[in-house]
């Protein structure tokens, strides 16, 4: 047996109780850490916390040599962990096909994701955001600072009055050699990427989301790239139409600036 | 304090330890189930595993008298309970404001949502699902089987190859009044409504997700309205484009017929 458990978003306590008794649970435990990890706690906090064993893989034992987690979970119980949601990449379904076809059973055990608690922080409703964003470090790729498909998709959203959740680049196994210096895209520096496209408009920034103590900030864009957000995780919304409640929400819980509030629906 | 606990999708097991902590730890615990429920632990089996008691309060309470919780929220620490994760209704948003505007602080701790399970169930990328929508109980709208709405925005999905997450309504509080007999649609019946204008195309439903034992099930969607998913809650997408690892997903975990998958991107 497989199981694929999510650590959501922040330390050990952020894993449902399902997952905790899964992990407990399994002959033995490997785990991906280079397309995110918890902020809040070391692999060593959690081995101590939930008394067992990691084995950290990386990308390439992941993507590339698969075949010691298989052959481990065709014999016993084994957990693959992740922070976040599980599932969240094409490697974890690849991975999970890849047992399935050897009939080897595959079991998933959800986390909170970054998606969840935008909504649930902002106030804005779930159902009213469109196709989700990444926004990669301009060192990344060769397209100008923000790529013309980020742009078209938050476009796209806005013409149809919905929000778009900006994810920010996550470099972990790659940063050093790609030369920047923080794995970790940081809002200030998103929000003056996306400040070239709309620098008036409103953003809404999200950091330490899962965390204590997370905090949330809504002003214009340009406002943003000047502010520092502390530590990571970031994320930025860039809201479309609001609803009143939505309105009332940034305003209340996020400092929005009335004068951006005004084209309710 | 007023903390927004979301219980996640199944059972008592369902909770982040995060979430579990705060639940112990309140002065005074209420509830509301008339968006959601748990399908897999009353109430009484909640407040018997977290020995704790639980004020359930019906949309009225909390919509028109929330003063009660608000004034215990003032002088002591209170948890309010939803299924699933916590502000995906504006109603929660609201009672945050509501407390925000009297000084009380409030916090969130998130739950594992419908979304992220559709998702992590199916394989399909979460960043390649456009706006969500909810399919109604026919009997509840005047405007023909499906909303005009829903259409459109399942077209507008589909045009930019972006998948939908359709819910299913759920009528807990008003089932009875509006004379359906069963507060929870189930897939078969949203597929055949669906299958008014996609029947060749390709559906993926998926029941009990965040249960022990979910189903997915990918099919056209003709074809799905004429199985039974069993018991509640039910979910269907319909896909866009699909990448190769998530046509291969659909495949081997979920039995898409292969020739209906031919159109990967």
């Amino acid at each position: 047996m497989l199981t694929f458990i999510g650590l959501g978003l922040y330390d050990e306590h952020s894993i449902t109780r399902e997952g905790e008794t899964a992990l407990r649970d399994a002959d033995r435990v490997f785990a991906e850490f280079y397309t995110s990890r918890l902020l809040g706690a070391s692999v060593e906090e959690l081995e101590t916390h939930h008394d067992i064993e990691i084995e950290v893989r990386d990308r390439a034992g992941v993507e590339q040599d698969p075949e010691p987690m298989l052959a481990a979970a065709a014999e016993g119980d084994v957990a693959f962990l992740t922070a976040g949601d599980t599932m969240i990449s094409t490697t974890h379904a690849d991975l999970r096909v890849r047992a399935a076809e050897r009939g080897i059973d595959t079991r998933v055990v959800h986390g909170v994701t970054a998606e969840t608690a935008a909504s649930g922080l902002t106030g804005l409703q779930n159902y009213r955001f469109g196709k989700a964003v990444t926004l990669p470090f301009p060192a990344v790729h060769g397209a100008g600072d923000v790529p013309p498909s980020v742009i078209e998709s938050i476009d796209a959203n806005r013409e149809r009055g919905l929000h778009t959740l900006v994810y920010l680049d996550i470099k972990i196994d790659t940063h050093a050699e790609m030369s920047v210096d923080d794995p970790f895209m940081r809002a200030s520096e998103a929000a003056a990427l996306l400040a070239e496209s709309w620098g008036d408009e409103l953003g809404i920034v999200v950091a330490r989301a899962g965390s204590p103590e997370p905090v949330v900030a809504a002003d214009r864009l340009s406002a943003l790239a000047d502010q520092s957000f502390g530590e990571p995780l970031h994320l930025l919304v860039i809201p479309g139409d609001l609803h009143h409640v939505e309105a009332d929400a940034l305003e209340s819980l996020a400092g929005a600036p009335p004068a951006l509030l005004s084209d309710e629906v």
